[in-house]
């Protein structure tokens, strides 16, 4: 019996609720166990066909160990703070401040889950640019 | 009787259920009518005193008339196409593809929500750039 696959599925149950709960934790487990290094913890969170893909450079990594090292082997003394946690039957989002040596920023991640793994994460990178003219006159700056 | 801001703000009632289900509509209403450049449609979801914000340019739109403005006077053929629409009892999130003349990308946009209202967008543009060297053992391109 699968009963996870059931309830992911079928939002007519009433199971959905428990698994946007547990889609949701995944999320933030996600952001705690990267945060603390913690790669075999972080490991047990991800599918072992997981896909990870940066649309801005256009890069993919395929399989949780490859993902899993990616991660141990990115350089510097990086920080991971939750901002926005979302998570419901299939897609998670991750809003979070990233910060490394003096430079912070906004980054964001979106997840898609099966039977209690994350299977999918889509990663975006937005960096600061200065705004188009013709709008100043609804727009203040900060 | 304020019943909307108990279920909100109170997540041991059973209200809000009903609550993710409205925040989450809320979000693909506002690509929608975004979309049809139905401009009163759009602003009726929105707070008189909604703030808009793009972090990448420091840039902050205050109430709703000139944030409508500010969409309404949106140069160009834009479209919008969602990919993710997400929402919970206090925030929400949506990915969507962005076409304008022959460009496409991916944005983010995120919201925050008050009594069946948006109270606050802050939207992503990200931009393509090249991936820093010393991953290609891990990733592939497309």
């Amino acid at each position: 019996m699968n009963r996870d696959s059931a309830v992911s599925w079928d939002r007519s149950r009433t199971g959905t609720v428990k698994d946007v709960t547990r889609n949701k934790d995944l999320v933030a487990a996600f952001a705690d166990r990267l945060e603390r290094r913690d790669w075999p913890a972080f490991g047990e969170l991800l599918d072992p066909d997981v896909v990870y893909e940066i649309p801005q450079t256009r890069e993919r990594i395929e399989g949780r160990d490859r993902y899993v090292t990616f991660n141990a082997e990115y350089p510097g003394d990086w920080h991971i703070e939750p901002q926005v946690v979302l998570g419901d039957e299939h897609h998670g989002s991750l809003l979070f401040r990233w910060t490394l040596g003096g430079d912070t920023s906004l980054a964001i991640a979106f997840f898609e889950f099966h039977e209690g793994k994350i299977t999918k994460i889509t990663d975006f990178w937005p960096e600061s640019y200065e705004p188009p003219p013709g709008r100043e006159h609804l727009v203040e700056r900060w």
